[in-house]
């Protein structure tokens, strides 16, 4: 029978054992979830499942490092979308910055609207105003100017309700699932409707994904001698339209393989999510719902940016995974970098 | 003093030393070349003191791993065009193949001239015929179809003169070379005028290249369904020409960095070499020169295929490496597999 000091002792080390056994236990868990921003539940259990599954030498589902190729979309799908997306608040801040060069501007659709701040009047200049807005802030410019032009508005533009840069609205629950990607052999690949010069200029740094690696909409550039110095320069015309239908096309010219992981949010990854799962191996496909009106926005069927109606039917109805925001994302922006 | 047997016991093993630090000197160059069909000299130099500057950490022309792009054009650089590109061989062939589809070819050119194995008719239909025959071999099937018709093309057609597969008649050296830029973390690109689909279906096997690091010229693609099955239709109708001043902006558009190194062997390279040169830090441009008619061809300013004429003036102004096919290279194919 043990005195009362070596009960004490007894009490103490067992506490202490079992202490350090759940200090260990918690440590292990964090150490070994790759997705530690998502909550426990099917959606995650899902993206673990298939990258088990492709991964797992000898395995049936099986797939050769090479052959991981994951295409995932940028705007609602990586970073915010709304209001609008963030190229467009670029395009505006651009008008803007540049109206003195253009004093037709002043009395001309869509620019007036622009420059008087008149948002419905902008809306009211339709899809028409807009390839009109690109096209004046995205070309007439070398490519290596426009780089340089997207950097400076990215590293000072605040969204306005998160007043934060555009960069640090990214989520952090799809950082986790970049990275848990590639150290399992994935190559992973953004293809998105937004612009691939715009986007290249931060995608590197921001999500890890190489110049080489980014697929999007581009117009046509022209090589030209300028001071006896080679330049490229953005015509306004368009070269390709990385969306809908053009997202399967552009996987092809672009990469020349078909994905076995894709994840988008809108009807304009339907057909990059069809063409995944027609491959011929088990393949992946996601969708983020943006269900979380207090974290970030809740949209969906009748949103003007990022409307997601038919894909979300069609990925109910083949069971493709949903990512819903309020319920399957523990956080949804990394800690904040630029608003202290 | 050694006696008669010390001696020659001594010689002996003087000898056997000798022969030994011979033979282990030997195998230590053999070891340590990268370029072993490259004869020793200025063009072999070059290629080694470029990869060398850029790859020491700390020296003053170092780049880092993910800005070694290198782009190198595929026919004339990395296997024979002569005496048509392979592409156009596998066109003729593809004419004659479906010949009994299309009835009508047998009065209509520039069909007619394939169909009766009369060249200078075809060679009279010009560039427009040209044109014609590879949108009727290219389009109307799917992109699935039309890799599997090439493979199955590449693995039974012969070229004309060296009655072995096209893809045999790679250039030994230039594999090497390679291997080198990878094994020094340069990510190995081919930027072509060719076909992106036709060369997608050889290059990774071939050269190492996976098919997301193949650029070249491409037609449009269409989605489709396809009893109820997503696919991609060849179209009809150019997307992109990867030649010339389309180097440069193909090099923007499917890359999005400009590359350190770069190497071709026709007019069609001019501006990807112009623009790897314009590049801020140390650039390494080269040129194959097709000197050797016994070994390979003989071929430069007149050609009708690889016509190389002002790139070769910009080369020599410049001081570009030119690798002399004759005088550099110790070998030109690899060791035969197909023709025993």
């Amino acid at each position: 029978m043990l005195n009362r000091i070596g009960r004490r002792t007894f009490l103490a080390t067992l506490l202490a054992l079992g202490l350090a056994s759940l200090i260990s236990i918690q440590a292990r868990a964090a150490e070994t979830d790759p997705l530690p921003s998502w909550n426990d539940g099917p959606t995650k259990q899902s993206i673990l499942d298939f990258v088990a599954a492709v991964t797992k030498d000898g395995a049936p589902d099986y797939v050769p490092v090479p052959e991981r190729i994951a295409t995932i979309d940028n705007d609602g799908t990586l970073w915010v979308e709304q209001p609008i997306y963030a190229q467009f608040a670029f395009a505006v801040d651009r008008v803007k910055a540049t109206a003195d060069k253009h004093p037709e501007w002043k009395t001309q659709e869509p620019f007036a609207s622009i420059l008087a701040d008149d948002l419905k009047g902008l809306a009211a200049s339709g899809e028409k105003g807009m390839v009109e807005i690109v096209e004046a802030t995205h070309s007439g410019m070398t490519t290596a100017d426009f780089n340089k032009t997207v950097k400076d508005w990215l590293a000072v533009a605040k969204h306005p309700r998160f007043k934060v840069l555009y960069t640090d609205l990214i989520y952090q629950p799809m950082l986790e699932l970049l990275n848990y990607l590639r150290a399992n052999g994935f190559k992973t690949f953004i293809v998105s409707g937004g612009g691939v010069e715009f986007m290249r200029a931060f995608a590197d740094k921001t999500y890890g994904i190489p110049p080489e690696q980014v697929i999007g909409s581009s117009g046509v550039t022209d090589y030209q001698m300028w001071d006896a110095s080679p330049v490229l320069v953005k015509m306004p015309k368009v070269f390709f339209v990385d969306d809908g239908p053009g997202k399967p096309e552009g996987i092809n010219h672009f990469i020349g393989r078909r994905p076995i992981f894709a994840f988008g949010n809108s009807d304009g990854d339907k057909e990059m999510l069809e063409w995944t799962a027609a491959g011929e191996g088990l393949s992946f496909m996601g969708l983020v719902h943006h269900t979380d009106a207090v974290r970030e926005y809740a949209y969906d069927r009748d949103s003007q940016v990022g409307k997601l109606d038919k894909a979300l039917d069609e990925a109910v109805a083949k069971g493709w995974t949903i990512a819903d925001m309020k319920n399957d994302w523990k956080t949804i922006f990394p800690p904040a970098k630029s608003n202290p």
